[in-house]
């Protein structure tokens, strides 16, 4: 019996501890990945590559190279994407990356990888394909660029859910699997689930609903499901919906402002604690101090003014129109984001609360960002009666709702909430135009793998 | 046009503001659930929950009482799960739930029930079979014990990334929808996928495996999908996994150090910042100072002869030696976790490690608490030649997997790492015997509603 007491520091050193400049002149080890070798002669360059940034290596003379298995070998036989541990000395450095390097002694690789990478992933850019990279899609992530983009990502799920604790919301786990979904409709996945039909959730919706009986506030972080025949660089068929839900609200603004506060709390933990993904992406972060909100029918109308567009659908906003309402909102309220206000009922779900001033309308709203919608919310019917009046209006049956209805029959405050989705969110973040680049593993109509 | 400026204090207060002793005195408006009404005649106790707890309000005489849509009414037209805003007079009171009471000016009924709840909800404990709650579980999640498991819940997940967003690793988000699982077999709910077949994932394995060449360290929280046909205290046919891989270790030992440090961590979080939940429940939070791990085949040996009982199976552990495994190990070393190492080759998955002293066994552990497997981990092998003759002894194809593949083949670091079934540990934590108990909406073999 042994006993495990717990983190070790590790004998390794991680490139924040090499650059507060204590270790300068010191002997230390250092893992990575070997991003590049650059042999010159009378000096040769290892470049490795750090969850931190990459850091640079320098072998003046001989130094010690060692391979696991094949013992004692030379510079030429440390391949690129190997994984290896040095030794050296911690040297200020002004030409290298972060202003250090280490003056090696001894390189000790620990396992080498069997052919050449395919993509040239030690360049600053790859000038690959999208398709090439999804198709190499372990490899391309290694590329300093391509993975920054998702550290990124971590920082707006991370804001996101430390804002919302904050706010008194509690993290829920709602089932993806069910017997019915929250919008229906054509765009589910079926399954078969112990010989009961049974669908993939599209959202969380009925599931956070029901729990905001239970705790007034609550959020889930987690993959939503839609078998959407749409192929458009805007669409994934599988995604990462950041959704909360919160009872007690004195009107659906009370929800774009709980929203403008988690955005507030994650520009903030992005400039503090991303800088360097930042730096790398050399990336803008969008205004949040106040974000406009303009009724739905008078964006379309003060859009078509502007910008010389006739209104083909009154009930809808086109792609198109997303586009002018960001460039509107640029121009005019210089605002990255934009609230459109107020949407059309019959292009909103039945839970949807229609506004008593005009049932035409819902009491509810789109985020766009930098022209492209990354959230949809609203207040939400709480009054069973009128839940169920709404439901039968439009023809649809309580059939696997019970519990759902239930939640209502047996008492739910006023509420409301949103869905953001995270990959548009980024995408918009990181000036990407598909969604698939900021997406790890994207899923849609023709791509199941990796 | 109206511009959103983030998150405005609420009118009503939250119960931490009022117990800060600052409001005594003063008139405050509060929001919640109407839990219970008692009519004592010359005066009425109304209860009020909140997602914080449950607040006293006291009616002396002639409270105003105001129903939405149906104007003024008396106190007998208050029902239990109504939802309501009132405003009174904070009071210091010994008897009341954390010593403060409201006396109440005013009553507003923002939403009714359309009918009375079907559970004891108010009760402390509700007597009420899991079936019932299950079958209510909108309603029986109100209740305020059985709510309070959630919230430490909560911890546990919170716990799980803070700890790990210090230890430098990277939040990802995998697909749940696959081509391909890591474990294969028959445990897989398969799906039509625009004509092509489809898996849900047993697991993230090969995406955390993936990123490991990416980020060294990733970590992810997601619902996983097993198509088992076990219908036990302990399974789950989805259920929330706590995954982590890591690369650069330098055995099976750091991962056991790592697990162990996020669950000193979590433990001092659920000690400050749960604390109302924890008496709620009246838990009592294990050991995590220091973590007994034993070989398999010696605990084995131990517990047999300690408890004299055969060993039947000497490849596998029954769950009857799980628990006799943590009784020794309560007994022995005062300890509710104990890691179990060296499980055998055969009963592990293709990309664990073989120990090379013994490779009948391999480098991989479980850890059990409190009797039961909460956690499977170990190293996995990362050479890619080892790998594919791992493979090809145990006759499998490298169809579906050539991405997978791909990443050993252009190079990966030493690394492994683990899954903690969320359930199971908030099971253990909160000394449940019904894995459902646990689960806002669980999914078993019969059960696909809520």
């Amino acid at each position: 019996m042994e006993l495990v007491k717990g983190v070790r520091k590790t004998e390794t050193l991680e490139l924040e501890e090499l650059l507060t400049g204590e270790m300068n002149g010191k002997r230390v080890k250092v893992s990575g990945a070997v991003h590049t070798v650059r042999d010159m002669g009378n000096v040769a360059f290892v470049i490795l590559r750090k969850r931190g940034g990459i850091l640079q290596c320098v072998c003046e003379k001989g130094v010690l190279v060692q391979i696991k298995g094949r013992g004692t070998a030379g510079l030429k036989d440390v391949k690129e994407e190997a994984a290896a541990e040095v030794a050296g000395i911690v040297t200020p450095s002004e030409k290298a990356p972060h202003g250090i390097e280490i003056r090696l002694e001894e390189i000790r690789i620990l396992s080498e990888p069997a052919a050449p990478a395919p993509l040239p992933v030690s360049k600053w850019k790859m000038n690959t394909s999208l398709e090439a990279k999804l198709n190499y899609r372990p490899i391309s992530l290694r590329n300093v660029r391509e993975r920054a983009k998702f550290r990124l990502q971590e920082g707006l799920v991370r804001g996101f859910r430390e804002f919302l604790y904050g706010e008194g919301f509690t993290e829920i786990h709602t089932p993806k699997i069910g017997a019915k979904s929250a919008e229906g409709g054509a765009n589910l996945f079926r399954l078969e689930y112990f010989h009961h039909p049974a669908v993939l959730q599209q959202s969380p919706q009925f599931y956070k609903q029901m729990m905001v009986g239970v705790f007034e506030r609550v959020f889930e972080t987690a993959p939503v499901f839609r078998a959407e025949k749409h192929n458009t660089k805007r669409h994934l068929n599988e995604y990462t919906s950041l959704d909360f839900e919160m009872g007690y609200i004195s009107g659906f603004e009370d929800l774009m402002a709980m929203e403008t506060g988690y955005l507030q709390y994650t520009m903030k933990l992005l400039e503090k604690e991303y800088g360097r993904e930042r730096k790398t992406l050399g990336i803008e972060l969008p205004r949040t101090d106040e974000i406009p909100a303009v009724r739905f029918d008078e964006i379309k109308r003060l859009v078509s003014e502007t910008y010389g567009r006739k209104i083909r659908s009154p009930y809808d906003l086109e792609p198109e129109e997303e586009v002018l309402i960001s460039r509107y909102a640029k121009e005019k309220w210089d605002a990255d984001f934009v609230f459109v206000t107020h949407y059309p009922s019959k292009k909103r779900p039945f839970y949807a609360m229609d506004d008593p001033e005009d049932p035409t309308y819902t009491l509810s709203f789109d985020l766009l960002f930098r022209g492209m919608e990354v959230t949809t919310g609203g207040q939400r019917i709480h009054d069973y009666h009128e839940l169920l009046a709404k439901m039968e209006k439009r023809g649809m049956t309580a059939e696997g709702m019970e519990q759902y209805l239930s939640a209502f029959k047996y008492g739910m405050p006023p509420h409301g909430g949103l869905g953001i989705g995270l990959e548009r969110l980024t995408m918009k973040l990181v000036g990407e135009d598909n969604i698939r680049e900021t997406t790890l593993f994207p899923r849609d109509m023709s791509r199941l793998e990796p």
